[in-house]
C-alpha cells in the first residue's frame, strides 16, 4: 500500500460558504460508438485490464480521491431524510388514502375554469397538436368523439410509422380498454338525456409506460431483449393500477435507454427513438419513448421513472412537462428501480394542468414508507383562486448565477433568465442569489482545492450504480450479462469497481450535500436551474447498431438533475420555449421536500 | 464471465416456515497465531493474490453464492425500521427530554425497596466482591467511605496491577472526580445533621468507558497505537456527558480488541485482557477491558459499545449483565463508530439494577434520529410493585429449540434451558416453540437447499466490515494500515473486497431477516438464547504477540448475538452461572424494537 494524500473534509456545518468558488466541470473519458466502442467494452469486462481501466477513469475523475483519500466527518444518509415541513400556502389535501377517483375529482376543482370555446384552437407557433386531458373529457362528454375513434387514430400512428416509440403494444389490447371506455360515456344510442358514467376525468385518457414498469398484459423488459424472460408480469404496478381505476387507456410499454442506465434514450435493441422536434437529434432518457409519445402530440401522458433526470431530461428535450416527485411520494412498487434509493416514478404530459391530474391519480406513499418518511400530507396547488397571485408573490426564488450559466449553450441560460425574470415582473416573486458549495470547489482542511471534484455526481452514480448492479449481478453471472447493449456492459463494468466502502462513502457525500440544499431552502422556496445543460444532441450515425458512450455529452444532461435524485427533492421540468434552432429548452424548479404542490403553482405560472 | 448458477429466493412472506431444517453452521478458515498469522496478512493485502484468497474464503463460505448469484427479492433496508411498537406493560416513562439527573431519580424509584442490612453481605459462592450502586450511595451517604478513599483503593490496584484494563488512566484525574464528589457528599464535618448535596444517586459511582468513546481528558485510540494522532477528543460523547451530569466518576479509557474488530479482545498493542474467572482465557470482545473491570468488582459499570455482540460477548463470558439497546435508543455520537447502522453504545454492570440505573442516565435517541426512527418513548419496568409477577405470568418466551442447542458445549444450553423453564415455573411466563427460517436452510426456487448459508451473518458481517472500512480508509491510504494488528489488517483485506453491489445485496437481507423476527414477535415478547455458543476461550500463548484469528470461535461467539445488530433489537446478557470449568454462562433476552424495559423486567427476574 502505497502512501498517499490524506484529504479531510471540514465538517459541513463549518464550511465558510462565501469562500468557495465555482469551477465547471470537466470529465475525462472517450468518446466512443461502433466498434471502437465494442473494443472498449470488451477491454473493460477484462478480468484484470478491466479493472485497471476502471481505476483509471475513475482516478482521472477525482472519483478515487473523493471516496476512498478522503475523510467524510458526516455520517451516512443511505436515504433521504427531512425534517417536518412547515405546510404549504393556498393548498388543497388530497387524501392519502382516498381512491385515485376522488383525488383526481379534487385536483379537477383545482383548475382554473375550462373553456370550452378554445378546445380546438391550434397553436401555430408548434408543429404539434396538444389536447389537454380536458379538452379530451370535453369532446367525449359532448359526444364530439369516442374513446374508441381516438384508438383507431392512435393505432393507425402507430401501425404505420417504423418509430420505434413502443417496445409492447397491442391493437386488440388497447381497443378492448376504448370500447370499455367508449360504453362507460354511452352507447351507440347516446344523447344528452342519457349521459354515460365515465369514471372520472381521465376516463378514456391514453397514456404509454415506461417499459420498466409493470403493465398487464405486457411484458415487462426494461428495453432489454431478455428481462421478461425472468421477470413474470402479474399485475400492475401500484401507479398503473391507480390510473387504471380512474379509466385511463394503456396503449402499451415505451422504448427507453436499456434498463434505465443511460441519458440519450439510445437503444440498438429496438431502434433509437428520435426526438420529435428533430429527427435526427436524441429524445434525452431514459424515458425516450415516453417523452416522444407526449411530445408528438399522440397521448396526453405517460408514465416514467426518474432516478437519474430520467423524465425530467427527456421532458426538457421534448419540449414538455416532466415532474420528479419527491422520493417515496409514490408507491413504486411494480417498477424495476422499486429497490433503489434514488428513483421515482413521475408523469410525463404536454402541460402542467395535466401533469397535475395524473400525479394526483397516482401519487401517494407506500404503508411502509409512511413509517420511514413521514411525508407531509399530499396536496396540490388551488390555481382557481384569486389568491394564486397572492401567494405567487410570495415565493422566494433561488438562483445560483454560476451553476446557472454553466451550459454548453448561452441561449440556454440566457432563456431560462428571462422567464425567472418574467416571473419576478409579472408575479412579483423574489429573485435571491445562493450558493451550494459542493457543486463546486471543495473545502478541505489539509489541502485547499480540488476543482473537478462534484461530491453530488460522485454519490449519485455510486449509489444509483450499486442498487442496480445488485438487482442484475446474478443474472448477470448466470450469463445474461453479454445480452446486454455495450452502454449497459460498460456501465456495469464501472459499477462493479465500486467497493462497499465506496457505497457507504458516497451516503455520507448523500448527507453533507442535503444540508447545503436545506440550507438554502431556509432562505428561498424553489431553486431555478436550467433542466439540461445542453439542448438536444445529434445520434451519431454509427451509434444506431451499437450505442454510444459520451460523458462530456452525459454530464451536461445530468448536471443540474442529479441534485433532486440524491436528496429526493421534487422537480420539475418546464418547457420554456427553443433555441435557434428550433430545439426546446426546459427550466427546472426544485422545490422543498413534499413541496410538489408549489412546485406545480410556479411551474404552471411559467406555462402562461 | 463464467456462467453460475442462478438462486432466485422465494419472497419472504411465501416461505413456508414449517418446511424448513436446521443446519449448524460451519465455517471454512485457518486458524492463525504467530508467524503463519504474520504471512497470511502479508499474503490477504497482496494486490492480486489478496484479492484471490479473499475470493476463496468468501466463496467457501458460501459469501459469494449468496450476494452474487442469488436473486433477493426484497427492498434493502439500510437502517432498521419498525413498525409502530404498542406500548410495553408495568413500565414508567423516563422523558426522553428530561435531564438525566430527574431520568435516573424516576429509575430508582421503580427499583424494588433497598435492604441495608444485606449491604456488606459477600456471596462466597462468588470469587468476587460486587457493590451495588445503591450500596456504594447508602455507603457514601451513611459517611462509611467516601469517593475519594474508594478512589484511593481503585488507583492501588490499577497502579500494582500488570493487567492491562485500561488504555488510558490518570490518577490524578481520578481523585480530581472523587475529591469533587466527596465534597458534594459533605466536608469532614459531614455529619447526619448537615447532609452533602450529591446529584443523583449515580453521584460518587466508578465507572469506566471502552476506549472508542471520547471522554476528556482522555484520549481515544480505539486501542491502536495512532487513532488519537487523527481525532482530536475535544469533548465526551454524548453518553459520557450524561453520565457525568449525574456525578459519575471515570476512572479511563478500557482497553478492548483494536477498533472493535474482534470478538476475543486479544490486543497486542496494550496486552491482551485476561478474564478474571480464569486468567489464561479470553474476556471475550470487543469490549474486553471494560468486562474485566466490572467483573472483578473493581467498578460498578462500564460503557461499551455493541455492534456485533461487543457488549454482551464479554458481559457473558465474564459473568455480568450487558445490555445492547434497540439501534439508536440512545445518542452514539462522541463513539468512533458513530457512523454505523448496527452499533450502539451500552452499559455493562454487574446486575440488571445498575445496568437499568445506567441505562436511565445515557438512553435518549438524537434529535436527527428521532425524526427518522420514531423511538417509542423511553421507559423501564416498575419493578417495585406487586403487579410485577403478574406481568411477568403475561410474558411469552420464544424458543428456537435447534438454534439454541447449536453449541459448543451442551452445559450451555442445558443451564439456558433450566433457566428458561425456571421462569416458566417461578412466574408462569410461557414458553413458545418459534422458527426463525434464514437461520438455517435456505428455501430458493430453483434450487434447493445451501446448507451452510447464514443470511444474517452475510449481512452482518459485510454491513458493520464495509461502514468500518469507510472510515479507516483514508488514512490506511495515506500509510496508517501498516500499523494495524495483524487481525485488523487481515479482517480490513477481507472489507476491501466486498462490492458496492454486495453492500446493497446484504441490505436486502436485512430485510429479509427483520421479517422473520418481527412475525416471530407477533406471537412471542421475548426471544431467548445463549448469549455466545462457547465458553471463555483459552488465549493461545502464541497469539499474545501478533494476534490471532479463529474464525471458528468467532462464529460459535457470534451465532447468537447479531440478529440483535444487523435487525437493531434490544438484547440482554444476563449471567445465569458457571459450567464445570467455572466458566461464566450468560442468558440472552431478545426484545421487540424499543422493548428494553421487557427484556429488563425479565432479567431481572432470571437474576433472582
Amino acid at each position: 500500500m502505497g502512501r498517499k494524500m490524506l484529504h479531510v473534509m471540514l465538517p459541513v456545518e463549518e464550511v465558510d460558504v462565501s469562500a468557495v468558488k465555482y469551477k465547471p466541470q470537466h470529465l475525462q473519458a472517450p468518446h466512443l460508438t461502433g466498434y471502437g466502442f465494442l473494443l472498449f467494452t470488451w477491454l473493460m469486462e477484462a478480468p484484470v485490464l478491466g479493472s485497471l481501466i476502471a481505476r483509471f477513469l475513475k482516478k482521472q475523475n477525482g472519483l478515487t480521491k473523493i471516496l476512498r483519500n478522503t475523510v467524510i466527518p458526516e455520517r451516512p444518509m443511505f436515504k433521504p431524510e427531512y425534517p417536518p415541513q412547515e405546510s404549504e400556502p393556498g393548498v388543497v389535501f388530497l387524501g392519502d388514502d382516498r381512491h385515485p377517483v376522488e383525488r383526481v375529482q379534487t385536483a379537477l376543482e383545482c383548475l382554473p375554469s375550462y373553456d370550452s370555446s378554445r378546445e380546438w384552437d391550434h397553436d401555430t407557433s408548434s408543429p404539434f397538436l396538444y389536447w389537454k386531458i380536458r379538452d379530451y373529457a370535453h369532446a367525449y362528454r359532448k359526444d364530439f368523439t369516442t374513446p374508441s375513434i381516438v384508438a383507431e387514430h392512435i393505432i393507425s400512428v402507430v401501425e404505420k410509422s417504423n418509430a420505434p416509440f413502443l417496445v409492447s403494444f397491442s391493437a386488440d389490447e388497447v381497443r378492448r380498454q376504448a370500447s370499455a371506455s367508449t360504453q362507460r360515456f354511452g352507447d351507440a344510442n347516446f344523447s344528452m338525456e342519457h349521459p354515460g358514467k365515465p369514471i372520472s376525468i381521465l376516463d378514456g385518457i391514453f397514456m404509454a409506460i415506461k417499459d420498466d414498469i409493470d403493465c398487464c398484459p405486457h411484458p415487462t423488459k426494461g428495453a432489454t431483449t431478455w428481462f421478461h424472460n425472468i421477470h413474470t408480469v402479474t399485475e400492475d404496478a401500484i401507479c398503473v393500477s391507480r390510473l387504471r381505476s380512474c379509466g385511463v387507456i394503456f396503449i402499451g410499454k415505451a422504448n427507453m435507454h436499456e434498463l434505465g442506465l443511460g441519458t440519450t434514450g439510445n437503444n440498438p435493441n429496438y431502434g433509437t427513438v428520435r426526438n420529435p422536434h428533430s429527427i435526427e437529434r436524441y429524445t434525452g432518457g431514459s424515458s425516450s419513448g415516453p417523452a416522444a409519445l407526449v411530445a408528438s402530440g399522440l397521448i396526453s401522458a405517460a408514465v416514467g421513472t426518474d432516478g437519474g433526470g430520467s423524465v425530467r431530461i427527456p421532458s426538457s428535450l421534448c419540449g414538455i412537462v416532466g415532474l420528479k416527485t419527491t422520493y417515496s411520494r409514490t408507491d413504486i412498487t411494480g417498477a424495476l428501480c422499486d429497490c433503489g434509493t434514488v428513483e421515482v416514478v413521475s408523469p410525463l404530459a404536454s402541460t402542467v394542468e395535466d401533469a397535475m391530474l395524473i400525479y394526483a391519480a397516482m401519487a401517494g406513499t407506500s404503508e411502509s414508507d409512511r413509517i420511514v418518511f413521514n411525508p407531509s400530507p399530499l396536496c396540490i396547488p388551488k390555481l382557481s383562486t384569486d389568491d394564486n397571485s397572492n401567494i405567487l408573490q410570495a415565493i422566494r426564488l433561488g438562483k445560483y448565477t454560476e451553476w446557472f450559466h454553466d451550459v454548453s449553450n448561452s441561449e440556454i441560460s440566457n432563456k431560462c433568465e428571462d422567464v425567472v425574470n418574467n416571473l419576478a415582473a409579472s408575479f412579483g416573486c423574489e429573485i435571491l442569489e445562493i450558493i451550494l458549495p459542493e457543486l463546486e470547489e471543495t473545502v478541505y482542511i489539509l489541502e485547499i482545492i480540488l476543482p473537478e471534484m462534484e461530491e453530488m455526481r460522485t454519490a449519485h452514480l455510486v449509489s444509483i450504480g450499486s442498487e442496480s448492479l445488485c438487482g442484475l449481478n446474478a443474472h448477470c453471472e448466470a450469463g445474461k450479462g453479454s445480452l446486454l447493449t455495450l452502454d449497459t456492459r460498460t456501465s456495469l463494468a464501472l459499477f462493479r469497481s465500486f467497493s462497499a466502502s465506496d457505497y457507504v462513502a458516497a451516503q455520507r457525500l448523500r448527507r453533507r450535500s442535503m444540508h447545503y440544499f436545506l440550507e438554502a431552502f431556509k432562505k428561498v422556496d424553489i431553486i431555478v436551474t436550467p433542466t439540461t445543460g445542453i439542448t438536444s444532441p445529434v445520434i451519431a450515425p454509427s451509434s444506431l447498431k451499437l450505442g454510444e458512450s459520451d460523458y462530456e455529452v452525459q454530464a451536461y444532461l445530468m448536471q443540474f438533475v442529479i441534485a433532486g435524485n440524491l436528496l429526493g427533492l421534487p422537480a420539475i421540468s418546464v418547457p420554456i420555449g427553443h433555441d435557434k434552432g428550433g430545439l426546446p429548452i426546459g427550466l427546472q424548479l426544485i422545490g422543498r421536500p413534499w413541496n410538489e404542490a408549489t412546485i406545480l403553482r410556479v411551474a404552471a405560472a411559467v406555462e402562461v
